[in-house]
């Protein structure tokens, strides 16, 4: 079969691995790469090798980091008896950016899925129990996306921390700020109704 | 503003680059990236600076090629008097798979379009006339893409090669092989009527 050359198609075959990245869009990077500048190329290849070696998962929250604890872990002025609990390392950012959390996070890498075959034994919860084990920690706030994964991910998370006596939290439901109630689907307008409060 | 550590936004940053690549999907990639196997990364790393060392466009054709001529070019196997002249290096597998097709090629890189601002001198087309002058070439073969942007393009070449004497040809449109009529679209079928063959 006809070939471009070599490590065009090797190069695909790599890229294909990525999520999302299919042979159209491998072919599509491909063309892109060989006209972008060489010292894009250069950096881009540097960045991954330097992602392989220098960036790792906190050993105590498993956020994403290049120090071990990640800076939130170690900071002073975090207040060390909440924990946030979160699916992926990412949902950090919009809750750093709200200026309205000071605690810690624990990031449980995915939620539980049936379908997708994830059980608890995949998830960061034998490590969240550790962290619970000493007292220190007085709330758990559960922010678990609210998506059908992401409540029964909470749901376990309630049925298995609730004997420890930690107070237990989850995020507030509604319509989001600047949002059309025109718009808002009937679940979401479900839950802006039930969590209702007096003004 | 907080963030997971510098080499992760700075690649993440470099990701949002690649067409197709935002914010979400850079970050999803780097988690595909942390959880990967340390020599997938190296060997997409390698892959990258060869591609930018040894991959470029052949000279004759603009096909993508680690060799220049490109082997099809420099091939003493192929009919030197047939070009056809395609918006994509990738659309040389197609027709080279279709084991129907044994002349030349030329790469546009791309297609005439107005609205992107893609002119007549933004692809190879003063490279396609440099190539017919020697008379070695009989016939050139429209293979750009059956769309609006595809069309116009042969259209125009028609126009500036037709003063040259050699043959153009466009190649057929119709209902694909194993397509059921049910499902073809207005357009597809009028061509498909108006390039009925005689049996």
């Amino acid at each position: 079969m006809f070939e471009h050359a070599p490590t065009v198609e090797h190069l695909i075959k790599l890229l294909r691995r990525l999520p999302g990245i299919g042979t159209k869009s491998g072919q599509r990077l491909v063309s892109f790469l060989l006209k972008a500048d060489p010292r894009y190329i250069e950096d881009l290849a540097k960045s991954l090798i330097e992602l392989r070696e220098k960036v790792f998962y906190c050993s105590t929250c498993f956020n994403i980091t290049d120090s071990d604890p990640c800076s939130i872990c170690r900071s002073e002025k975090r207040d060390r008896s909440v924990l946030c609990v979160l699916e992926n390392p990412y949902d950090i950012i919009p809750i750093e950016k709200s200026n309205s959390y000071n605690g810690l996070y624990h990031i449980l890498h995915g939620h539980l899925s049936p379908i997708e075959g994830i059980t608890p034994a995949d998830l960061k919860i034998k490590e969240l129990l550790g962290r619970l084990k000493n007292g220190e920690i007085e709330e758990v706030i559960l922010a678990t996306n609210p998506t059908v994964d992401g409540e029964s991910t909470a749901h376990y998370l309630v049925n298995i921390l609730k004997p420890l006596g930690v107070k237990l939290t989850r995020i507030a439901m509604g319509i989001p700020v600047g949002g059309d109630l025109e718009y808002a689907d009937e679940n979401t307008m479900a839950k802006a109704l039930g969590g209702r409060r007096e003004i």
